[in-house]
C-alpha cells in the first residue's frame, strides 16, 4: 500500500529562501505570515493529507463512484468523512478574500498545501478544486446579489461547484456548442442540452451542486461569440434553504482509466432554471478568467502524483534486494544489494526528484504571480505579474503534467512486475496522472496557447520580461565562481529558448503551421529553462545558507546542491534537441497527404 | 470500438525490397517462398487477426480471466474459439522445423504475422507465445525421448507451455530463487516452491499445460550456478494420454493494470513431478537460449500495440472536426476541420508512424538474423548473424516497447477525453503496452544486457560489425545525390553512437557505474541509429522502385519517402542528446547518499 509524506521542508525552502515571502508582507494576506505561521499551515495541511485524505485513496480507485438508479451518485466509502474534515478545516476558503467568508491568505500558500492534498487523494480533491473554480468565476463576474446568494455555502464547502463546457461534438472548439438558453421572462433562463465529461457533476458530498454552464442564448451570434455563462444549481435555493430539484440530472457516469473516485458525468439539462453570470455572449471570456487558476491546479496534479509515485518507488528501491552493485557489494551481509545501488534505477529516481523539486518551485513562483497580479499596490508589478502568470500557466499545466505522468510511469517501473499489479498501488498513480495531460485543454492546446497567444501578446512583452529576468540572473551571478557551472548551463538553455523564439518570429507569420509544428517542443523548452531558472535560484539560496551556517539543515542543503547539479548537468542538455526539432519546421510534418494516413 | 488493419503491404516491402528475401532461397524454409506464397501467408495471417482475434480483444479486457474455486481459470468468452482457429490454422508451428511437426518456414515470417496477431489481441497471443518459448527450449535441450513426448502436442497447440522463473524475492536476480528439486530415484524430481507472475499459468484453452520451471537441486551450488530447468506438466501423461493431476496448482491470479485476458498466476508446486531439461545446474543457460526469441516477441508486442493504437488515433483524427487549420479552413463546408489538419496532432501521428514502419523493419531484420544464425550453411554468416541477433535483441525489446507505450499514450491523447474513458478502447492499449516494458527483463535490464554483456562480448565483435555495416551503407551511397540528406543524417547518428561507445570503453572499465548510468541512453541511441539504418534502406529501395517504374505503388512509395525524410530530419537529432547524457557520466547520479532519498 502506498504511503505519502508531504515535503514541507522543501516547500518552506522555496517560499522563504527562493521566493522571499517576507518581502511581500505589504500585500493583503501576507502580513501575518511569519515563519512560524507558514510552517504551521503547511504542517496542518500535511497532517490532513497524510492521515485523513491518503488512507481513502485506494478505495477511491478500487470501488469508485457508483450511479444509483435514481440518478444520484454514491462516492466511495470514507470520501464523505474525509471531505468533511477538509471542509471543517476551512481549507477551501484559504485564499478566498475574507469578505466572501475565506481567510484571504496567499494563493501561493493555497497552492503549496493543495499539492499535498492532491498527492494524497487526487480524485477527492477534484470536488473542492472545481468548487474553487466556481468561486473564482462568481467573484469575477457575479453581481452583488449573486455573490451573496452563491458564495457563502460554496466557500464553506457545504455546496460544491462544477464547470460545464464540453459537449459530445464540442471539446476544444467550444464555438460548436449547442446547449441553449431561453429567457424565461423573470430574469432567469431555461437551459436545455447535454454536457459530457463533467467532473464532480453529481455526488453525495454536498447539499447542493452549483453548475456553471456554457450555453447559447437563443438568437445570439453563431460560433464562440454567442456563448454565455449560466449558474444552474441542482436544487433551486431560497436563500440557503433548498427548494425543489432543478431540471438537471446525471444521465450516466463514465468508466475511465483512472480517477475512479471522481464522478465524471453526462449531465442532461431539460429546461433547467439558470441565471446569466457576467454579460450576454461574454461566456467564453468569463470562462477564461477561471482558466489560469484551473490550469495551474491541473499542473499541480501532475507534480503531486509524480511526487507521491516517486516516494513509493524510492521506498521500494531501498527495501528490495536484487543483484549487486557494479562497483562492488554494498550490503555484503545480505544475499543481494537494495536496487537503489544500481545506476539505472537511480537515474529514474534522480530525474523525477530533480523535476519534482524544480517543478514545485515553478508552480509556487507562478502562483505567486497570481498573488502579485491581484494584490500588489504597484501598477507595474501587477502588470508584470499578470504577464508572467499568463506566460507560465500553459508551461506549468503542460510540462508538469507530462512530466508527472512520465515519473509515475518510471516509478511504476522501479517496482518491476509488482508495479504492474494493482496490489501495490503504482498503477493507480499512472492511470490517475494520465488525465491531467488531457483535461482543462490537452497539452497540445496548452502548447498552442503558449506559442500562438501568450508569446505574441502585447508585442511579446511577457516573454521579453522572462528573458530579462533569467538573463539578469545569469549576468548578476557571473562573478560568483561557485555558481559558474549553473549560470553557464542556464545561459545555454536561455540562448536556445531565445533562438527558438526568434525562429518562430521569423517563420511562423507567413506559415502558421510552423508554430503548430513547434508548439510542444517550445512548451518543453520553456519548461526546461523555467525549471532550470528555479534550480539556479535554489542552488544560490542553498549556497548562501550554507555559507551563513546551515543551522541544522546541512544535509538538506547539500542534497539540494547535488540534485540541482544533476538537473543542470544532465537534464538541461535537452534544450538543444528541442531547438533542433523546432527549427526543422512544419514541412516534414505536413508533407504526407491526409489520405495517406 | 477500435479496429485493426494488418499492414501487409509494409511488411512485404520490408521482406522483399529491404531484406531481399529472395537472396536466401538456398536456406531451409526459404526455398518455396516466392512473392505469391509470401503474400498469401501474410494475407491469411491478416484475415485471422482482423476477423477472428481482434473481435475478442475488448472482452478480454473488460471481463478478463477468472479463477474458479476449484483452482481452474476461465478465459474470457470467445478466447477458446479464437484460439482454436489459430491452432487449427497451424500458425503455432509456422517456423518450427518439420521434423517436430511444424512447417519449417522462416522465423522472420513468423515474426511478420505475429505482429498482426498481437496487435489484434495481445493477451490471447501470449498463450501460444509462451508455448513457442517452451518448444524452443525443448528443441535446444531436450533428449530425443523428451522431444518425442512433449513436442507434438505443443506444436499442435493442444497443449500450451509456460516459463516459471520469478519468485516473490527473486525477479531479475534469479540466483536468489528457492524452489527446490529433489531426485525421486526414478529419474524424475519432486519440485516444491512458489512461482509468481506466471503468464498463462492456468487456463481452459488447452488440454494440458507444460511448465518449464527453474529450481535448485537439493545440495547444488548456491546462487545462479545451482539452478536447473525442469519440465513439469499439469497432467502427467502416458504418451499423449493424460493420467493424474500433478501437484502443481494456481493459487491465485493477479489483478493487473492490463492484459486482463491473460491469466497471471501464482503457481504452487507441492512436490510436483518434473524431469530435468538439459544438464544439472545448467538451468540459467538453458533459459537464456530461449531469451532472444522471447525478448524479440515482447519487442513485437510494443510495435504491435503502438501500431494498432496509432491506426485508431488516425481514424479519429480524420473523423473528429474541431477548430480550423492555422493555414486556413480545409473543410469550409463543415463547421470545423478534422483535427488531422493541426500540426501538433500530425506531429504525434507522424512520430508514431515513422517509428512503427522503421521498427517493423528492425524487428524483421533482427528476426532474419535468427534465421541466418540457425539455417545458413556458411560459418561466417552464421556467426555474424548470431552476433547481430545478440546485439539487437535488447534494442528491439527495450526500444520498441518503450516507444510502443509512448505511441499508445499519444494515440490515446489524440482522442482527448474520449481516449481516457474505457468506451473507446484506447486506454486498453496503454494499459496492455505497459507490461512489455517490464517483463522478460525490464528495459533497464535490457540496457544493461546491451552495455554490460553484448557490447564487450568477443572484444566488441558484434558492435564493430554493426558499425561496419552502417558505415559501409553511408560510404557506398555517398555518390547518390538523392540519398545525401539521408546518409548524412545517418552518419551523424552513427558518429554519436561510436563516440558513446568509445566513451564507454574509456570510462566504464575503471568505474562500472558509468556503464549503468549510460545504459538506457545507449540503448535508445542504438535504437535511433538502427531504425535510421532501416529507414535509409527503405528510402533507397523506394527510390529504386520509383526509378524503375512504380508499378501501381507510386503513392505507397512516395509516402515511404516522406515518412523516411521525417524520421531522418526530425527524429534522428535525438542522438546528440543521448550522447550528451552518456558523457555526463555517473557522478551526478550517484552523488546523493542513499539515505537522502
Amino acid at each position: 500500500m502506498p504511503t505519502y509524506r508531504a515535503p514541507t521542508k522543501d516547500t518552506l525552502f522555496v517560499l522563504q529562501e527562493v521566493l522571499g515571502f517576507e518581502r511581500y508582507s505589504n500585500l493583503p494576506g501576507f502580513a501575518d505570515l511569519g515563519s512560524e505561521t507558514l510552517e504551521a499551515v503547511l504542517e496542518e495541511g500535511a497532517k490532513l493529507s497524510e492521515n485523513v485524505l491518503q488512507p481513502t485513496n485506494r478505495v477511491g480507485d478500487t470501488v469508485g463512484c457508483v450511479r444509483l438508479d435514481d440518478g444520484t451518485v454514491k462516492t466511495p466509502d470514507g470520501f464523505k468523512a474525509a471531505y468533511d474534515q477538509y471542509r471543517e478545516g476551512g481549507w477551501l476558503g484559504l485564499a478566498v478574500p475574507e469578505e466572501y467568508g475565506g481567510q484571504g491568505l496567499p494563493y501561493s500558500l493555497h497552492t503549496a498545501v493543495s499539492e499535498y492534498m492532491i498527492a494524497a487523494n487526487m480524485s477527492l480533491m477534484m470536488y473542492p478544486g472545481l468548487t474553487q473554480g466556481a468561486i473564482a468565476a462568481l467573484i469575477a463576474h457575479g453581481t452583488d446579489e449573486q455573490k451573496a446568494q452563491w458564495l457563502p455555502p460554496l466557500v464553506e464547502g457545504r455546496w460544491t461547484g462544477t464547470m460545464n463546457l464540453t459537449e459530445p461534438h464540442a471539446g476544444t472548439d467550444l464555438g460548436l456548442l449547442r446547449t441553449k438558453a431561453v429567457p424565461a421572462g423573470d430574469g432567469s433562463y431555461r437551459i436545455t442540452g447535454q454536457k459530457i465529461f463533467i467532473s464532480a457533476g453529481e455526488h453525495d458530498l454536498a447539499e447542493n451542486i452549483v453548475h456553471l454552464v456554457l450555453a447559447r442564448i437563443e438568437g445570439g451570434p453563431a460560433g464562440s461569440k454567442g456563448i454565455s455563462l449560466f449558474v444552474v444549481p441542482k436544487f433551486l435555493p431560497d436563500g440557503e434553504e433548498l427548494r425543489e430539484r432543478n431540471a438537471v440530472s446525471c444521465g450516466a457516469i463514465e468508466e475511465k482509466m483512472g480517477i475512479h473516485g471522481n464522478a465524471t458525468c453526462v449531465m442532461n439539462y431539460d429546461g433547467a432554471t439558470g441565471w446569466l453570470l457576467g454579460t450576454e455572449h461574454g461566456g467564453l471570456r468569463a470562462m477564461f478568467t477561471m482558466m489560469n487558476e484551473a490550469r495551474l491546479g491541473v499542473g499541480l496534479q501532475g507534480l503531486a502524483i509524480g511526487e507521491v509515485a516517486t516516494q513509493n518507488a524510492v521506498a521500494y528501491a531501498k527495501d528490495r534486494i536484487q543483484g549487486r552493485s557494479l562497483s562492488g557489494a554494498k550490503s555484503p551481509d545480505k544475499a543481494a544489494d537494495p536496487i537503489i545501488v544500481h545506476a539505472d534505477v537511480r537515474r529514474n529516481l534522480m530525474t523525477a526528484r530533480a523535476f519534482n523539486e524544480g517543478g514545485r518551485a515553478l508552480a509556487l513562483w507562478t502562483a505567486l504571480q497570481s498573488d502579485l497580479a491581484h494584490r500588489s499596490p504597484d501598477d507595474k508589478q501587477r502588470q508584470e505579474a499578470d504577464d508572467l502568470l499568463g506566460l507560465l500557466t500553459p508551461v506549468v499545466k503542460g510540462v508538469l503534467t507530462d512530466k508527472g505522468f512520465d515519473h509515475a510511469v518510471t516509478a511504476q517501473g522501479v517496482l518491476g512486475g509488482h508495479g504492474y499489479i494493482e496490489e501495490w498501488g503504482m498503477s493507480q498513480f499512472v492511470r490517475d496522472a494520465r488525465i491531467a495531460m488531457i483535461y482543462e485543454g490537452t497539452n497540445g492546446v496548452q502548447a498552442m496557447d503558449l506559442v500562438g497567444r501568450k508569446l505574441p501578446a502585447n508585442g511579446g512583452r511577457a516573454v521579453q520580461l522572462f528573458f530579462k529576468q533569467v538573463g539578469e540572473f545569469c549576468e548578476e551571478n557571473r562573478g560568483d565562481e561557485k555558481l559558474t557551472p549553473v549560470t553557464k548551463a542556464l545561459k545555454r538553455g536561455l540562448n536556445d529558448l531565445q533562438a527558438a523564439t526568434m525562429w518562430l518570429v521569423q517563420n511562423a507569420m507567413q506559415k502558421p503551421d510552423n508554430a503548430g509544428a513547434a508548439a510542444t517542443d517550445y512548451l518543453h523548452l520553456m519548461g526546461l529553462v523555467s525549471i532550470g531558472y528555479m534550480w539556479a535560484q535554489m542552488i544560490k539560496a542553498a549556497q548562501a545558507r550554507i555559507a551563513a551556517g546551515a543551522n541544522g539543515s546541512a544535509s538538506f542543503l547539500e542534497n539540494k546542491l547535488v540534485t540541482g547539479r544533476f538537473f543542470m548537468e544532465r537534464v538541461m542538455s535537452e534544450t538543444a534537441l528541442r531547438l533542433a526539432r523546432i527549427q526543422s519546421g512544419a514541412d516534414t510534418l505536413m508533407a504526407l497527404p491526409d489520405e495517406a494516413f
